[in-house]
């Protein structure tokens, strides 16, 4: 299944991408699950499946505004320096684990919303991302149960506002923005992704390609990073990981290509569509 | 008004401390604010004085499960590096900006519970801190105006798992194992604390001072933590910013000391009440 978040009728709701179209389940399925991650936390995706089939709602995919594929998640991850082509070209040595900052969900928008510049920066850079959504709880994962614990897949804009991360050695700030982490359109269901180390992710800015990488060059693997998290910290569903942004990004390019007002940037992973958004700057 | 969070009849709620008892406003008052940061979202912190003179029910300290101050903040900031004896301590060159990390609320205990080392580390150190709440959220917080956004302060212990901190060089995964951060046992309004440079901190373990500061030495002054920290990402009522640690952890003393089975920690700051946590190791 892909299953998207948005607005419909007023409140936070949800449906399966079908064509050109949502099935958005009953009105009684969403006071019982309001959001995508109570239906996760339900372990209900296959309620959900036949809820949509019996009685579903077909709504047109631009009649509902579109929310990040989990609108408020409890956690997210983001892992840094995650592939050898981005570690080369920042210049870092290889390391024993990997990089996990994190980001606040009031950063989050959805495919299509603008991302935002604040004013005071001119050094705001894309990062084509998996993103990873937990459907399945745990402390102490073990890597041979990693993928037990994921609902699903879906693209991660990563915005990033260069300076601001680089004033210390934490990079909370730079990566905490309104309107810098894009998440959509949908998240794929891990049955229906198969393998992900065929996954090739592509990055675009006004259509031209600016990273490309496949899936199979993660460093940290996607068993060992929630093997690592999870030991340092319970994971639930509905939490997402960011898992890495391979070589490309503008803030390392020579001249450096940095986003600015009228672009267009769009990451787009096999199978799981493409994450279109607009670039402005925050009032 | 000193304002404490615990379990009582079975549900979250929180009082005023009077003595040795918890004056603890009526059910419809509990009703119509479930817990402290909806009081502090309402602006409601006279109101709930109101209340509990006219209303309030007597209860013993010990006679409720205490709470961290904030049982669950949106955000929790810490600064990292904010005195000069710690900077000098870890053999850090002087920064431009404040170092911010975030801990997740699962990461919380109150008074009076057992500050968790995990049983795969043997570097579990104390960090002694002064923790704002704020009351009235904002963005683009102007220094001038900062301290208006503060409800009130209280006791911090930003316990670090040190290998895991020093893992790589983001130090989320050492600051967020459950059972590391104490915060409590209660905070006090920002009128009864007045000026803050006035406060004394001293962490003891086992009884022996093993970190004593005076707030003035804060590098990065509150109000100049609460601008910068609100330039990237919004304060909301019931947030908390823990506001660094001064010189004299465990981990940079020679032979280094850290906390084991057994031991008690306490944080002490001026009005602000003992936070004592005896320390275990969980399972």
């Amino acid at each position: 299944m892909k299953l998207a978040s948005f607005t419909y009728q007023g409140r936070v709701a949800y449906g399966v991408v079908h064509g050109d179209q949502y099935l958005v389940p009953a009105a009684d399925f969403l006071n019982r699950f309001p959001d995508l991650a109570s239906v996760l936390r339900a372990g209900a995706l296959a309620d959900l499946e036949a809820a949509v089939r019996s009685s579903g709602t077909k709504v047109q995919l631009d009649a509902v505004q579109a929310l990040p594929v989990i609108p408020a998640p409890g956690k997210i991850f983001c892992v840094g320096l995650n592939y050898k082509t981005h570690v080369a070209e920042m210049k870092r040595a290889d390391a024993d684990y990997p990089a996990i900052f994190v980001r606040f969900a009031d950063s989050l928008i959805a495919a299509g919303d603008t991302m935002l510049r604040p004013s005071f920066s001119e050094r705001f850079d894309y990062e084509g991302e998996l993103a990873i959504v937990i459907g399945k709880g745990g402390r102490h994962i073990a890597q041979a149960d990693a993928f037990d614990h994921i609902a699903g897949y879906a693209c991660f804009n990563d915005g990033s506002v260069r300076d601001w991360q680089r004033h210390t050695h934490q990079w909370t700030p730079g990566k905490n923005f309104p309107g810098t982490g894009a998440f959509g359109p949908y998240m794929v269901t891990a049955d229906e992704v198969g393998d992900v180390n065929a996954l090739t992710l592509q990055t675009r800015l006004n259509g031209e390609v600016v990273q490309k990488a496949s899936l199979s060059d993660l460093i940290f693997t996607i068993p060992v990073v929630i093997e690592y998290i999870s030991r340092f910290t319970p994971l639930s569903p509905g939490d997402v990981i960011a898992t890495g942004t391979p070589g490309g990004v503008g803030d390392k390019r020579q001249p450096p290509l940095y986003m600015k007002d009228g672009d267009v940037v769009e990451v787009e992973i096999t199978g799981l569509g493409i994450l279109r958004n607009p670039v402005g700057t925050a009032a």
